[in-house]
């Protein structure tokens, strides 16, 4: 797959030269390793891993890359669904493990400043030492970097609360593909001096720059927090409670969606699950509040039991301890990963407003149906985002690479339809960029284009993402 | 001060049949009418007045203007205080005020679409009656325009807790310089698809494109809220206090500074103020909370009491009525119409991390003493955000155009130092452009440069904001 690049020995020399030999790598092994992320089952091999300590030493690379125009691929942890970290032109792998240093937890202005290669609950434990909260939470938390979720703009359950990554940044130090360093912004609450740097370098999913270091802003932490688990007959029922539940003036600090199939997956792949599910069950809905106050909060998540009872649910699990709110997050959490040992799946990141999530879904199922594939759905429900996992199963090799992007078609037309967009959270990368045309015109993709072409005029950064070459 | 346009007379007969007659206006008393704004005394005619009322109106009309490289200003309700709408290249000026209509709110998805020309609190009133909440509340929030907003991110007391304008944009309309009409994302709470085009006009100042819808989340309205004013004999020992609240674990809705004259001057400008300050205050707080239960917010403010006590205030007033709070936010939001009664002025919107405060404050004086200006000092101390109001007095018109900027120039360099920026709501636009290269280096205003001309080419909208031409 790999096109032929300028990439010669005497690069890999210079790169030895720069970050020193050990963490430039050209052994299979090391490639394989850096050749995949969670993106579906797709490998490309980059020609070296790089693993650089510092920006300077990024500064260095880029130099030389941009000059001899050679593809370069930044990584964080390979968590990625879109393939943002496949490096699909050979090139340089450039691997941010090595930046993994929170630098600074500025408990006077609750900042904190970190490089880019933190595993995000790290970074979340370790202000949480200080009573201060970030909120942000992929489900990959325990092993995506917080690099990687500014490059994606990530969500997560917490965002129906307190917002996605771009709510959070406040400055980033880039790398810019020709080695310049620069700050996109200050690190400041508001700002109004000039375009807002910082808020375009979000989300642009490592085309523009690399992220060096990463000043967020923080919250107090919540006190306490409540959950519960809510089945449901019919899951447009439960997907209609969602919007209930906002309409009635609560926010709840998480309101998940799991389909059935996805909470029985989870439930036989992660061992020791309590949770049963009984036979009419469709789906369910897990809600928590969050607060300083218990009583409150206890005041809370009735008003949202009774609200959703309207829906015809089932009985409500109040997870009464802090081991079943650690179990029924952990089921939650890791769907994905028994979506995956089930089977090849196609994951697609739809979003729409919220209160459109029962029309989307059963316009899901309605376009499976007509396409003869399975679907798995669960997500964010408060924000309206809708992960539809598309199971393999007994789809042939042809339909799965032919016939099906009609479907997946279909049901971003819908999204688009409905006031909504490709992704909610996962970026577009290289697996979603052929439905950018669905959701955007001509003009909006030129726009694009051209702000890359600004930050990376010879298009070496992680060039044929978002949009083909 | 109107450079040689290519406007003639010919183009005035073509905007005339875009939008009527009587909504061109080329008479001395319109063009008068629309030199200035809120900032300073500075005065710009255009050549032309124009009053669209609807996208493609603006867009026949910026097919004209391009072509011709005719210049266009777009202008809202013209409260800006850093001139973003004086027309001081004369040609076109864009009046968006016939654009006041709100074209939906959207309870179900908690969401309101609106033209830009809706004055911002007949908006938040409006949404208001649905229970629900569009916080950002500039202090001019009776008279500015939500489109204004959007041009200037803007922000004001609620920020502190709820964010700035940008924090709830969530899609705009756009004509183009070149009259193309595009969205810029999607009706979502979260997105993840491709560059975040929205995020990058709010705050351009109208130099991007002319935005002619808004769509923005709303949240439910808080039920209650609480209200204290508390006087300190130290101005830096209330900006001190500042970071305290917040290390405590509080968030207040607002967190208001004013120094002793920014009170002083407002309680005499605001007739029937019953405000009465000791003779050794030499600042106030004036500090609010939120939320929906009441004996909770009690809990809160008497908690935030407790911690400002230890910061040598006096008496406390608890505003508990209703008339009472309407009072002191009289009070507070007038503070700049006061200042402005007493003398010409130039205002700095300064803005640091929340904690740096004292040191800017200190700062500012100190400079002040050495330059021999007198400023009064006020704004969103929760968010750092300061407003320095620098007062002519008895300086010499030499010194006000000539040595003070020297004094500007170092009060930003503090800023800078601190870890803050030029402005935090107000904007760069016109009076502020010169200071740009103190906290941006060259590369950073070069893709700032470079952003502006993929959007405008023949930079013909609102061109010398930000930047020189």
């Amino acid at each position: 797959m790999v096109t032929n690049t300028v990439l010669a020995s005497r690069h890999v020399d210079e790169f030895r030269k720069i970050v020193g030999e050990q963490y430039v790598l050209i052994d299979e092994e090391s490639l394989q390793h850096y050749s995949h992320d969670e993106t579906e089952d797709l490998h490309y091999l980059p020609e070296v891993v790089i693993k650089p300590r510092t920006a300077q030493e990024i500064s260095a690379i880029m130099k030389i890359c941009n000059k001899a125009k050679i593809p370069v691929t930044p990584r964080g942890a390979g968590t990625g669904l879109s393939g943002g970290a496949l490096p699909h032109l050979g090139g340089v792998l450039l691997s941010m493990e090595r930046m993994n240093s929170i630098l600074e937890i500025d408990e006077r202005n609750l900042q904190v400043t970190t490089e880019p290669a933190v595993i995000t609950e790290v970074l979340q434990n370790t202000v949480r030492e200080k009573n201060l909260f970030y909120p942000p939470d992929p489900g990959s938390r325990g092993s995506c970097f917080i690099g990687g979720n500014i490059s994606e703009n990530s969500g997560g359950p917490k965002a129906v609360k307190y917002g996605v990554v771009k709510d959070y940044v406040l400055n980033l130090e880039l790398v810019l593909p020709d080695g310049e360093i620069i700050w996109t912004g200050a690190n400041v609450l508001k700002n109004a001096t000039g375009y807002n740097l910082t808020q375009l370098v979000v989300g642009s999913e490592g085309t523009l720059g690399i992220v060096t270091k990463i000043v967020l802003r923080l919250i107090p932490h919540p006190k306490h927090d409540l959950l519960m688990l809510v089945p449901f007959k019919s899951a447009e029922n439960a997907c209609a409670a969602v919007g209930a539940i906002f309409r009635a003036g609560y926010t709840p600090s998480a309101l998940e969606f799991m389909e059935r199939d996805a909470l029985e997956w989870v439930s036989q792949f992660v061992s020791g699950s309590t949770i049963k599910i009984e036979e009419e069950v469709q789906a369910h809905l897990l809600v928590e509040v969050d607060g300083n106050d218990v009583d409150v909060l206890a005041k809370e998540i009735e008003g949202i039991a009774e609200i959703i009872q309207g829906f015809d649910c089932g009985e409500i699990l109040f997870a009464d301890n802090a081991q079943q709110k650690a179990e029924l997050w952990k089921l939650r959490r890791r769907v994905a990963e028994a979506v995956r040992a089930n089977s090849i799946y196609k994951e697609e990141d739809t979003v729409v407003p919220r209160a459109e999530l029962p029309v989307l879904l059963k316009g899901v199922k309605d376009i499976g149906k007509r396409y003869g594939f399975h679907s798995v759905c669960y997500g964010h429900a408060g924000d309206g985002n809708l992960h539809v996992n598309i199971i393999k199963g007994d789809l042939t090799d042809e339909q799965w690479n032919g016939s099906l992007k009609d479907g997946i078609r279909e049901i971003f037309a819908l999204v688009k339809e409905l006031g909504g967009t490709l992704s909610g959270e996962h970026g577009v990368g290289l697996v979603q960029k052929e439905y950018m045309n669905i959701v955007f015109n001509e003009t909006q993709i030129r726009l694009m284009r051209e702000i890359k072409k600004i930050f990376d005029p010879n298009n070496i950064l992680n060039a044929g993402k978002i949009f083909d070459i």
